[in-house]
């Protein structure tokens, strides 16, 4: 396979650990764990002035690899290919892009299922529980260690998204712009409820064993559980419709007379079993569980969306998918009205589609042309 | 404790049994089997002319047990103790009232927890896979064994609609009226898509064991997770959100650091639990898929779902909920639509209310006087 020429091509994941003094990270719950290692990737070249910074967060179970390819033969390139490239949206012409993993999470940065070096076992549940504030804290250090002082946007989907926020209301003076995608200041209690059932299959298949399962069989049954759910919370009844419908699977041999032969059940087993071999169980309970408490209005504005996002000083593009039932449209609003409240500068368009809440993912020129707008109207302004 | 005047009083749990030759009922699916039990209640008096039989159908998990209490000190009523008693909406003054449970199921009748006389164990995946035509098949042999040439109407929500659906393509000549509420002729790929997740969770349960898990620990854990599912899907966003909000549940004792603390975790928790107790996790399997494929266009006509309706002879009272996204209006506006076309005479009304897809078990004036008034104005024309 030749490599697209609009693609950034070959990447390498990188990797930053936290060994200066002090050693250790003291996460928000008050627990400390070190070093910490983040894993994350770049495109593009930093500008003289380190002005041209765009900081890619990514959702719950994505990684820093965003764009790009990893050999010549890769099968596929990273996750938001159709975003970022030599004149995409995010153009790495004029772009320094960094894309950060989160801590907690499971693909290269410290997390429950990495070794802890004082007992040379994986940490498991004795990993401290993370929050969105703990992966944005984390990323800070990144940030520095790369001396940049100032990123011109961040930007991210879903979680991604919740990570942006907090970064503009954490560290203002370090944000020139926040494109928020697909994403709430903090979970319905219908997001919660599904993440909760989610969680509970994790829990409940014996082989969780309490988180301690690296020596052994992981909850694989659990976790592909979880993983429908979470798929189908992702899409929308017209995309399931568009896309499956109610056509069966053809040369279906079901294991049992209930594997029931409908290609959306055939599909979703297929995703859940995927998902098992890609993602730590104990990091989807980590991760899921930082989204649920993120609560922006209670972490910085006791209790106030306004008194909140006073302390911001970006400037915001706010995109929401009418098809989204996970964080509806609504809950958009919500923030740009308390943005608008503080006079801030925000952009906001809901784009009508049909695919649920992964509409971030999917190739939308809509998309495209609102974050190149946001960007070269940002760049033009420093 | 006092009954409530408005109440049909105490009741009792009956039961007919096909003994009669030929002693098996046989199943679309061509297996054979008997004797077959339905377990059923019925409310106020059958007229000389047998002309005032209402026909009550439950949905997925629901029982006989409509209206009433079996006990003066029961705690609670039959679910639907706010539609049915003197003066309700089925008013057992004027209406004779029979509430069939369903074969496959677990409360009274013949399902897969039962057991097989043929070897004294139960059937478990042994009892043959069931149709929502199964269902109305083995109620018609009750309805015939009660003396009832015709039905004045037959009413019932979610899977209970599909019944009362059915039994109107079914079996036109006994059917005087039919109201669907909160229904659906076939499901969506997303119903689809939850049922088979829930199902995963009680399959992926070692303790299911293939269905035969009678004579040891069975699968609730999975069980409870297929229930908290089902149970999200019941509600609605804006239902949870004025119901739980994200509340934090006060004395909460965590097992676990992922338990979480919101008050909707801890209600699905509570419902999963309470699932596990009164229902068999077989008869989840057999009931959830019937659901999946029932297709009235494809049963009866051909695909088409105006030439499967255009056999219908009833009249029909067609009832939504804004906010019931598992079986959303447009659903049952296809089915109205496809009615009028054979000029049947239907009466629709979307009921503007936040509780979800479960808006037809809670107490709702619009519902009872829609119910009342079609009963009312069938009553008087025959």
């Amino acid at each position: 396979m030749e490599i697209d020429k609009n693609s950034v091509g070959l990447v390498k994941k990188q990797f930053f650990t936290f060994a200066e003094p002090p050693n250790e990270f003291i996460f928000e719950n008050g627990q400390k764990l070190g070093p910490i290692t983040l894993a994350y990737e770049t495109y593009g070249t930093l500008n003289r002035d380190k002005t041209n910074c765009i900081l890619v967060l990514h959702a719950l179970t994505g990684d820093s690899h965003a764009a790009g390819y990893y050999r010549e033969d890769s099968p596929t390139p990273g996750w938001w290919e159709n975003m970022i490239g030599p004149s995409k949206a995010i153009d790495t012409n004029k772009f320094f892009v960094v894309c950060s993993n989160v801590i907690g999470g499971c693909m290269g940065s410290t997390g429950p299922g990495s070794i802890d070096p004082k007992t040379n076992k994986p940490y498991g549940l004795r990993f401290p529980l993370v929050t969105i504030g703990d992966m944005v804290r984390a990323q800070k250090r990144l940030i520095e260690h790369l001396k940049i002082d100032k990123i011109l946007a961040v930007i991210g989907g879903s979680m991604g998204g919740m990570q942006a926020l907090e970064w503009s209301v954490r560290y203002p003076e370090m944000v020139n712009g926040a494109i928020l995608i697909a994403t709430t200041s903090k979970h319905s209690a219908m997001a919660i409820a599904f993440n909760e059932v989610a969680r509970q299959a994790i829990m409940n298949d014996p082989n969780w064993n309490n988180g301690d399962y690296y020596n052994s069989v992981p909850p694989v049954h659990g976790q592909a559980v979880a993983r429908m759910i979470g798929h189908v919370t992702y899409l929308s009844d017209t995309a399931l419709r568009k896309k499956f419908d109610r056509n069966i699977q053809r040369g279906f041999h079901p294991t049992s007379s209930f594997e029931t032969n409908f290609q959306v059940s055939n599909y979703l087993k297929y995703q859940g079993e995927k998902f098992v071999s890609r993602f730590d169980a104990n990091s989807f309970l980590y991760l899921t569980r930082a989204t649920d408490y993120f609560n922006l209005a209670e972490t910085h504005g006791d209790g106030s969306i306004v008194q909140a996002l006073s302390k911001a000083k970006a400037k915001f593009l706010v995109v929401s998918f009418s098809s989204d039932w996970l964080y509806p449209t609504y809950q958009s609003k919500e923030m740009v009205k308390a943005m608008k409240k503080n006079g801030i500068e925000v952009n906001f368009c809901e784009i009508q589609i049909d695919y649920g809440h992964d509409s971030f993912l999917v190739p939308n020129p809509k998309l495209s042309s609102l974050v190149k707008a946001f960007l070269e109207k940002l760049s033009s302004e420093i």
